[in-house]
């Protein structure tokens, strides 16, 4: 099986609801599946995730920033990842390499072949079969993140997510087969059966609801 | 004035003896001098320090070392060497880019390009005036810091330092102007001599010895 499914898009697009949605579904047909997220996923990682999510390191710089998210990213497709493609198991991963091209690259101004030399590199070049944007307008996003409790890039300002939001819409257009846009702004039941679609396309056939005609 | 000097050596070298004792001339002589060291130096790259020092991460691959230390040494020239720099000071750091190229490239096999791309963007391209390379050998080295509780990366066999002793006198082979080599087999004061007569060398005139000829 060995499916590689990775989900990217702001904070608040919806992402961990969409998300945990779609794990009901994959437990309800019994695929059998690894959930994951970045940064993070090992223990290395998670002290690595400590370092870039802890709001006293708001002064780092992106080159910094860009480097821990590769570092962190390697333990994880080292320990986590590829061990569970291995397994034949599909995994789901909350953000990936798409991630650090936009926040980093698209949005934060470092070169895009730097970028794509050090992910390379942390990911021994691995790829999502499929990566699902989860796409809303800034405004909506931050609208529905309210209340919460804002981390060190969530404090960055709305030009800023209108950057990231560029960067992935321009992802999509480089690279159509494997980057797919949903529309997040509709309801969640909407956007998760357009999700579940989007997903089923890359699973085996015997895991694949009877709409599905690919 | 902004001289920038690196020490570069195995641990075991005498190293820290060897700048303690600069430091304790340049101090005598009235230099202004700042010291730092890798992988740390700031706060951020402390907080790396300790995850790339801790012997509960042994199994840390040796691309994730080679990009937390990267990391690390981006947030050290940009908050620490760079302004002691521009205020016109020398800068004493033990440990630089040439210990990523020696122990992740030389002993730990990544290629050589991929340490320059990463160093490069994390130090903005910047050279020390002057690397000194405390030179012994692997089982003098041993031998001298028997005793002292090993870190991860001290564990390592002695093959691995043979690899790292080999890096060094290579890169000294490359950069003969800027990279020097000093036999720290000999006596603390033999050895703090030499180092003394190589650091004048790349000192102003004026706070240089009656020894000191160029």
């Amino acid at each position: 099986m060995s499916v590689f499914i990775s989900f990217e898009g702001v904070d608040g697009s919806g992402k961990s609801t969409q998300i945990k949605l779609l794990l009901q579904y994959l437990d309800e047909r019994g695929v059998p599946y690894v959930f994951t997220r970045e940064p993070g996923g090992t223990p290395i990682a998670e002290q690595i995730r400590q370092i870039l999510l802890d709001p006293a390191n708001r002064g780092m710089s992106v080159i910094t920033e860009a480097l821990l998210f590769a570092a962190s990213r390697s333990e994880h497709v080292s320990r986590t990842i590829r061990p569970a493609l291995e397994a034949g198991k599909v995994v789901i991963c909350d953000r990936f390499v798409d991630s650090s091209l936009v926040y980093q690259g698209a949005a934060g101004g470092l070169p895009m072949e730097f970028l794509l030399t050090i992910n390379e590199m942390a990911t021994g070049a691995l790829r999502p079969h499929r990566t699902i944007v989860l796409d809303v307008a800034p405004e909506v996003a931050m609208a529905r993140r309210s209340g919460e409790e804002a981390d060190r890039i969530e404090r960055k300002a709305l030009e800023y997510h209108q950057q990231v939001r560029e960067g992935y819409l321009e992802l999509a257009r480089a690279e159509p087969r494997r980057v797919k846009v949903v529309d997040a702004s509709r309801s969640v039941d909407e956007t998760q059966s357009e999700i579940r679609r989007l997903v089923e396309e890359v699973l085996p056939r015997r895991f694949r609801g009877a709409g599905a005609t690919t």
